[in-house]
């Protein structure tokens, strides 16, 4: 199965098991990946759904169904400050592969940048090939940037942890045990979150954990907490 | 602590307290940093090692010896395949940070670039750099790119892992239990490894791992393994 090719489409797409392939995913099936009538495919519709289908005409039928194993037994947020440069594209790329759900740019104390579209559509982009390359059934969300604040405000999942690098507390891979639903988890940007910060998000009820005793760049830091997230995930 | 400043010296450069900076080191020290006189500042000898040292005239005098906690309590050679591009620059500075105490690039049979001189010059300046910035007490050792059939057989590390994307093996997390002393671990290219690389790895000891069902891009999969190696090393 993994030798075959990956596409993702919108769920309206899908019509009583035909695929209503756009002009653009046509030229992509026929003329890049050049598939011929009755090639075979795999068909994700970014929401945890895998069908086998192939090429009938100008349009794309569904043989059947294909069960994954690939996601999380958890659904994680990464709430993460921008980095500086183009660091943010390496922090979505990575943690699509580690298994993320959704992926929420915070500006931050420190980071004021505010991304333009562009930069949103190119991450969601990176987003969606990441996850065909890492073979995953589904595409993370990446959100419209939002302040820190609103971000630590508007979480809902049980399980809400911040990272913070100096201080005395917990490690991440102690406080992952038997762990199930929702987490989120919020990383800093270099130069760490202002004590206000900090502040704000133990109001929401986030606990703060340590990556471990080294310094970790800000692009470092969120493939380290969804390693251990995936892993505390596997049996 | 954090806010000195720190530089990295040959051991041979200390001699009864006194550090015999050289020609650069002092550009930089004086220059650069413009410290002056009596400017307190942190010598490593990438050996495990920390001094607070200051400046006096040319030269710097050690006032005492640091205690460092920021080193892994297990030492961990990553034997690597070449990945193609730059993408190794970010495999040396990554698992600097993560804590791997040798970095050791090898030819496989997917993977026969040569890398110059210079590559191997830049990757030891990356991993001083990286060490630095992470506040550890050791600069890693980056080492000579060897085949990968000299690489497995010279290996003398008790824990000795190979990374397999596809097959049924156990979980790195679970193999890394109560570990100490030496490990080594091996990761492969885009690709994988061959059969017959599988195979020489397994005659020499190495044990199979998986760091998870989805597929990982060579860049990122020593992360992974740094990142659960030094969280297997926490309290």
């Amino acid at each position: 199965m993994s030798q075959l090719q990956r596409m993702t489409i919108a769920p309206s797409q899908l019509q009583q098991e035909q695929i209503l392939l756009t002009p653009q995913q046509q030229h992509y099936l026929k003329r890049v990946l050049r598939l011929r009538d009755r090639d075979r495919f795999i068909v994700m519709d970014g929401l945890g759904k895998w069908w086998l289908a192939h090429i009938t005409g100008e349009q794309a039928q569904v043989l059947e169904e294909l069960t994954v194993k690939t996601e999380l037994s958890v659904s994680t947020t990464l709430l993460v400050a921008l980095p500086k440069g183009s660091g943010f594209d390496e922090v979505v790329r990575s943690c699509t592969e580690l298994g993320v759900a959704c992926i929420a740019p915070v500006l931050s104390d420190r980071t004021l940048l505010n991304p333009s579209p562009q930069k949103l559509e190119r991450w969601r982009r990176i987003a969606a090939e990441a996850a065909e390359q890492s073979e995953r059934a589904f595409v993370p969300t990446i959100l419209e940037p939002v302040g820190f604040n609103d971000a630590v405000a508007n979480a809902t999942a049980t399980h809400r942890y911040i990272c913070e690098a100096r201080g005395e507390y917990p490690h991440l891979k102690n406080v992952l045990t038997q762990i199930s639903g929702e987490i989120v988890i919020a990383i800093g940007p270099e130069g760490g979150w202002t004590d206000r910060e900090l502040e704000q998000a133990l109001a929401h009820s986030f606990q703060p954990v340590s990556l471990g005793k080294r310094i970790l760049r800000a692009v470092t830091a969120p493939l380290v907490a969804l390693s251990l997230i995936s892993a505390a995930c596997e049996l």
